[in-house]
């Protein structure tokens, strides 16, 4: 490698760096990197993707921050014991969790402004880049379900937000976006995985819009919202009117636990819903619960209702019942949003990209929710953002699966 | 209308014309001609037809043949008394259906000859055709599943065939088959909504192709498959393995004795698995099998049980329980077809219409399945074969429901 | 019939008498007594019962009170439009509706006391019975969920609730229990098919005792919660532990409207829980959720999710989907109830039934909440129960279902 | 313990005894045996059997013959490796299990004449008994399920019979029937857990009956026939008219690819459909398959739709969907069996025990299939029995948990 040619590394900074995702997705991602595992799971793996320069998964180093100071080795015996992966996966890369938690930092207790809690995590994240030496680093928000803040005149213009930060003892900001601030501050990519406020703020989209970075969101669409935008389509093309969709959710695990705390759970109800009215109109009855049910786990069972009427007012119903460790759903996905927001990165996009909505309940920059469309647009951006990266960009012959 | 301008009206010759298929199709043209029904349930009642030169509701002529000879306004009660429509709505058209009857022949014992049978069935066409001054007829054939026929000669030859249906005594083409040859014959478009062989013999989609005429098929993608091909693109899009897709189906009414035939049901099955391994590999385990429960009557019930892994080989789980009555599903796909088939007429297309997909379990001229992608394909080809009829074509403009 | 003879017939008094529940019971009623039904899905008319001098359906005369003034003949057509039966049946008995009509009153805004309301409503009673002849009347309370009023002192003394009841303007007593104190005060039979307090308060259970009168409650167990009674006691023969049982339930009609107020659900979810909890422990996480979705009409849709751990900590996990009209499964239950309390009175019983818990969710007098045994209890009871009514007794040779 | 004492041991010889179920059984019984599972899923151990004499579960040695070689340790790795139960329980019970192997004889290839191989068998047993010095040795038949065999004449005479396994070269009996004629000829008591002939055939139950053993059967209630027979009496005592009940199975592991031969499913099919006929009536409509889904492994799912009308021929449908793996459920029963045989041999009872009837879907000397009927009869059967058993007898102060 010439002195002049970019790094072939790529930085995921995960905010909630230690949470059962993020733990997931590091241990997929090394054993994707050792060759072990196979890349199943993942968009950007399918042939589709084959001729896109992406990352090769041995060429993202994790790093990022969280409240908690479990070591990831231990933290994936603990999933492991859940039934999430076998116990043998969590040994085979221990030695690389333990590496990858050199990189992780704690997010202690506020400063004495937010400002200062925002310059800290910037340095971490540029301290992380420099030591490394990432051509790009990827900030993910995989952090618990935050209760959404009332909305506050900071939120709206700069100016106000600078002193807001500056004033000591005040926190006008929710811990989601004071990390989106840094991850701006320090100019790296970002995606929100969660519905937490985090980059949705209007002051910080134009902060992140004028830093020229590229980001994407918001809330990852993993499971009951995914099998909704996939179904609601079908029942458009073919001309009927849904009256009604109701669903229920049971899990147990760390995220029923946030979930059962009912305005933790409001901004998620709020953002399952969006892609299904979008879909099947405004006036679709769509009751929707999520109970935490401890003893089912981290295993995410959904049950949908729905209820529509065709030709001659003929009534249809359709139930579906959907199982699956939402964790494990959710991890690739993270990972084919670094490799994505790499991409733009190295083709010079910036602002929000608007084709990953695929990945979200919430799609940022898009009115798009049906699935196949969604595909359908990732796939043709990545061909499209694969002719804009430079021909000297380090991994131009690396295979979509980033196996070697 | 001036002498060389074209007929505004369409013929819809159906095959089984009084079979619930075929009399709920009635039902609801009558319907939708009179403005006492909304279009609900039709795929080109959409606004992304709006632009689209349609033959309108009230410019549809049905007519037909079938073995039974129940006046249709009884057959309309029956159907009204198993709860598949209000008995106001078969009152209201019961003059209609009435006037419809006299445009229905019997379709009587075999002749001296199959190609006698052919001559006589193409003659009702003609007639029909004449005698209401159609501009075109298109014959969809809605009659009874049938056991598919052992291999022949004559099925791969047109000098076997034409030797054979001129043998007398000699049944070598089964009924559906008999009636594909005499819509060929008869220069009518064509349909194939069942999974009887039709006019699937290779001898018989080659008279077509000579012929000129326009023809799509095959068997009708109303519920279960409709519903699989919309899930199974999920789970390729995001990386997934289908291992396994078992179904059970349970129907009363006409097509549940039908199909307690094993025979009957053998191509049916087949049919109904082609997309599904097309979409996830030909490995999958995919038991299927559709019992007659009587006391359900036409309402069909589906179950089917997917098991998929993913990301570091994470399990997931889908249920899907599918319940409405078949009939009525079908109904409006056949008067989307005739208004398609018209369509490709009115613009001049010969040939297998490929981008009619959507409507089949066994989509001819396409390997296509899934459902986002065929609805995609429909839609653009209608508006790009709209380009193509003339201007002076009568329903010009005729908006995309036929209401006025 | 000599003059010391007791009257063949018996009245049915219905709090509630013009609610989709009451319409249904009467329509059934004179359906059955007019033979152009069958006794199907009532348990006293099983032929365990064949020899019980039940009353006949021929012999129940129906009086009650509502808010409502909508006629019966009326409220039958709105039912039959909603699906729940077909409008022939409705026909049929249209002329018995208009004649029980004349028996209905009209439960009017407040009077100067609730003594005075509790007053008119006993006189409408008496002079019900005296106008019919009646041997026993039996109250039935199948009147909309109220929410549970605050306790009060009045609900736990005579005294205190005498003086309450005195006092112009004081209303210490919802709508339910004024009803039952002038059930009690009239000496007739009760019996509670809603949650609501009715004759539940213990100054209230006192009054009944002190009357003489016999009844029985409370809260109909007709879908969810029958099942639920049905499939616990499996679990806990087999020795399993079951850790978690989550429900959800879906229903529109006027039922879901009243349950879409919180309060009022409140008291509904407590009473489907409490047998759940008697039958497999106290540490069972059991969520349940009521939605209103108006487009399901009168059907009631609700899923249940079991999740039990047996021999070596293996898993079992259940789901159950029922859908039925909840109407229709209450009617039967309440003329069940009609006849068992008109039973227990002609044999001279006197204080709670318990043995007629299987037809509630919060059975008074017994904690037996295992269907099998309640059931059980029933007939047994019936059965001795009928070796104490006098051999005068009119309906000796009643077959048990009442048609003749 | 004095010479005249009765020994405190009790065998029970398993026929299949290196299958997935009698492995479990076996690893289940050492870890209760070592104190390290609780008594959850078996239905002795429940309150109401405190009182019962019962064998404690450290008293039991496990004998048996096999076609496999296989090493019971060897076994339960496999089966843990399949997510029956964690590796740490098979390796907990690696000794124990090491030693039970011990125990294991080879169910070698066919010897000169039937009558030698059934010698051979019942010498084996008369060995175990002998050298573990145990008071009642019970066979249990866990097989994998035998297609049933033709009738014969040697099936209704014992002198035909005779004459027949004397024939050399003649196998006239399926090889679960040559088990059960060597258990009656070394005088065990015997438990037909399979649908096979097993002890069936009439000339074996006539000699079963004249050697005075204790015998129960057929066919295990675990999953979906446990839950039928618990579903259908609510329908019967509500009154309901049950019309359909309609089953998939879906199960790989090896009983999926033992039913996936249609011969073999044939019996397990009679067998599971007979208690629903029973309750519900000869004209139920009940087609039922079960389908080899080799990724689903040892669990098995079921669905169920059940069709049911009510009054005024209202309609009720329920769903259920049971998953569990079929050998943790059948495991205990296999032990309860045990202990319940062990018991009637303590007691003198002799020939068929008709009130273990809760454990079997074809209940030998009963008519009774509802489960709570069954477990009442059981309940009160091993009550009544204990007052049989000698006081003398070893295990009167038993627990009946076992644990100690």
């Amino acid at each position: 490698m010439s002195p002049q040619s970019p790094s072939p590394l790529v930085g995921a900074w995960f905010i909630g760096a230690r949470g059962s995702l993020a733990t997931t997705a590091a241990i997929g991602l090394h054993a994707l990197a050792r060759g072990i595992a196979e890349p199943v799971g993942l968009t950007t793996a399918s042939p589709d993707f084959a001729g896109v320069p992406l990352v090769g998964f041995d060429q993202i180093v994790i790093g990022g921050h969280d409240v908690s100071e479990t070591p990831l080795p231990h933290r994936a015996q603990q999933l492991a014991a859940g039934g999430m992966f076998p116990r043998e996966l969590a040994d085979a890369v221990a030695d690389d969790l333990a590496r990858t938690d050199e990189n992780l930092r704690i997010a202690v207790a506020a400063g004495p402004t937010q400002q200062h809690d925002i310059d800290r995590i910037a340095d971490d994240i540029a301290a992380f880049r420099a030591r490394h030496g990432l051509r790009t680093v990827v900030v993910v928000d995989v952090s618990s379900t935050e209760p959404l803040p009332a909305d506050h005149p900071a939120f709206h213009s700069d100016e106000a937000l600078r002193e807001a930060l500056a004033t000591p003892g005040l926190a006008v900001l929710p811990p989601s976006s004071v990390a989106a601030a840094a991850a701006i501050q320090a100019g790296a990519a970002y995606a929100g995985f969660t519905p937490s406020a985090g980059m949705s703020l209007p002051v910080l989209r134009a902060r992140a819009d004028a830093a020229g970075i590229a980001f994407a969101g918001q809330d990852g669409k993993t499971g009951e919202t995914l099998l909704r935008t996939v179904l609601a389509p079908m029942f458009t093309a073919r001309g009927f009117t849904v009256l009604s969709w109701a669903g229920a959710n049971l899990l147990g695990g760390g995220d029923g636990a946030t979930l059962a705390d009912p305005e933790a759970v409001r901004s998620k109800l709020a953002s399952k819903n969006r892609g299904l009215h979008a879909l099947v109109g405004e006036n679709v009855v769509a009751p929707l619960h999520i109970d935490n049910v401890p003893d089912l786990g981290d295993v995410k069972t959904a049950w949908d209702h729905v209820h529509a009427v065709g030709f001659l007012g003929t009534r249809v119903t359709l139930q579906t019942t959907w199982s699956a460790f939402d964790s494990m759903l959710a991890a690739p996905l993270v990972l084919d949003l670094v490799r994505a927001l790499a991409l733009a990165a190295d083709a010079g996009q910036s602002g929000v990209v608007a084709e990953l909505g695929c990945f979200f309940k919430d799609p940022w920059g898009s009115d798009v929710h049906a699935f196949a469309d969604q595909v359908r647009d990732f796939t043709e951006w990545a061909q499209r953002t694969a002719l804009y990266t430079q021909s000297e960009t380090a991994p131009e012959l690396e295979p979509a699966t980033g196996s070697r």
